[in-house]
């Protein structure tokens, strides 16, 4: 497959190694010129046969492209689709946007929208499917960027009733399951308000951490683990994290207040006659769903591709592993139920 | 050294394989006779000359011991001082309890207060240190006793002004160093402030973000990094955690109103026009706080053996990492400020 990476950080750095080294033809861009000089001088390295190519343009990436991953950070979204639009380019179109509503809106306004105030000069849409793949780090930029980031990883992939083309949808599971990675069906609402709860109120409660601890040299030498592990996360760039939580605020917004209610009901068990038995109980249903996390794979089961099918996948926890070559079926994988026993 | 180690979990089991293999002689004991055998079983498999005893009784474990180390949970410490101030032990106590206020007011009632009532049985009181080993992990029990656990972790050893006895600090600072940890000197209120913050609270956070998600299995399928690193301890046992923080409560309700502060101000920026603007400026400084962390260790110097001066070391985020032959002065390394380009 032709395929244009737009923004080379970690994630499309990633995927711009992965998909060369699965074979397919990729080229690069990235609006930095010193990140297109690193990546040209990376490409030259790369075993022949899974290099990538750079281009200076966005008009050049995607000339011949089948399909354009958008991979910048949501504030610079806007602009590769105005620059997208501006190609007159058909195409598939995704991007690894964290926050899935908002990018809809914008593809809507900036890519779709310019289409028809353009006096019909184009006979058809380009199609969209968002994703987000779940396999951030702490670390950024090209310099990061590893080909097996997505091995294993849960790769959102959006599938809107009676908007997103089935056929898309399929194309890019191929894409993605072949790079190894679990394709998860759901609709973009259902994506926010989960990657709120388990990722961005994560990095505001590692920040919060970090906040009030960083004027105490002795807390900062008695930190150990669970302050090592619990703020890793807020080392990220604050940009960036701004950008993923900020971006997503509609959602995350009751995903925050969800867990202060939480925190509230804490704070009062401390100051309970016996805290820590007023804890006990609180502690107790996390402490079991923490040890039943991650959720173990069942058996792969073939399912029939269509969309109320593929959702209810999703939202029972479960993801798609392949594509039939016939495109009429995929290997679907839902979680077994935990052991009671623990 | 001959060392008694009471109470055989995660702590007191690294503790006794850790003292037995620096070539002490280490009795241990724990209350649960399956532990005990468990523990005496391994004692077995364990190299010639690094081998512990297992006792059977407070009383046995007790009786030729040089130091008595308390390593049961905070809610079992009353029954163990009481055990021990009834064999009328008088030489050096210390524990590893994650809470020191509270444990030094046990001792002043369990064990110190008993002689008192005793008719003046004891000629001399049991030396008392409390200690603080920052070596938890979300994994429990005897079977998961790692005698490297403590090498190079933080080992808080209190240091109360005109109550401890210099002369026992010294033994255990020596002792902990010779098993690689790094000492740090605080009274017991600035341990419990700091453990609050950089330890209880990251416990809490964790509980309260998986509670929000259990009932989601998207969540927990779309859960990815940030998830399993930030709530890793959640899965620690939840008597464990309710000890820990209850125990803690009169220190860490304080410092869990700090973050849920912090969680406000973020709450508020995710409500104004522009959240990704208003998130970036919250994010700024403990992004920059956490990627200088951990603090770098400068030089290695000499420090005269006085508690304002070791207390000033622990303040200022420093610990001791041997003592001399003389215990006339220690080896000290202070952090070096972080690198403002960092």
């Amino acid at each position: 497959m032709d395929v244009a990476v737009i923004g080379l950080g970690l994630i499309g750095g990633s995927l711009l190694r992965a998909l060369a080294s699965a074979g397919h033809q990729v080229l690069g861009y990235d609006a930095d010129p010193a990140t297109r000089a690193t990546a040209r001088t990376a490409a030259a390295r790369a075993p022949v046969g899974e290099r990538w190519q750079i281009a200076g343009t966005v008009r050049d990436v995607v000339a011949r492209a089948e399909l354009v991953v958008i991979a910048v950070p949501l504030p610079a979204v806007a602009g590769v689709l105005d620059a997208l639009a501006d190609t007159g380019y058909t195409g598939l179109v995704t991007d690894v946007t964290s926050v899935k509503g908002p990018v809809r809106e914008l593809v809507d306004r900036h890519l779709h929208g310019r289409y028809d105030g353009s006096g019909g000069q184009h006979t058809r849409l380009a199609g969209f499917v968002g994703g987000h793949p779940m396999a951030g780090r702490e670390t950024s930029g090209f310099g990061a960027a590893d080909p097996t980031l997505f091995t294993g990883c849960a790769w959102v992939l959006c599938l809107e009733p009676e908007v997103t083309s089935i056929g898309d949808w399929l194309e890019l599971a191929a894409l993605f399951t072949g790079l190894g990675a679990r394709v998860v069906p759901a609709v973009a609402a259902e994506h926010d308000r989960a990657v709120a709860a388990v990722s961005h109120v994560p990095h505001l409660l590692a920040a919060a951490t970090v906040a009030v601890t960083a004027d105490d040299p002795l807390a900062g030498t008695l930190a150990a683990g669970s302050f090592r592990d619990g703020t890793r996360v807020a080392a990220t760039r604050a940009e960036l994290i701004a950008a993923m939580c900020g971006g997503n605020a509609a959602a995350l917004g009751p995903a925050l207040d969800a867990v202060l209610d939480a925190l509230g009901q804490a704070r009062v068990a401390l100051t309970e006659d016996d805290p820590i038995d007023a804890l006990r109980g609180w502690l107790g249903p996390p402490s079991a769903a923490r040890r039943a996390w991650p959720p173990r794979p069942g058996a792969p089961v073939e399912l029939p591709v269509r969309p109320d099918a593929l959702l209810r996948l999703g939202r029972t926890g479960g993801w798609v592993t392949g594509v039939a070559a016939d495109r009429r079926t995929v290997t679907s994988v839902t979680p077994v139920p935990p052991d009671p026993a623990g």
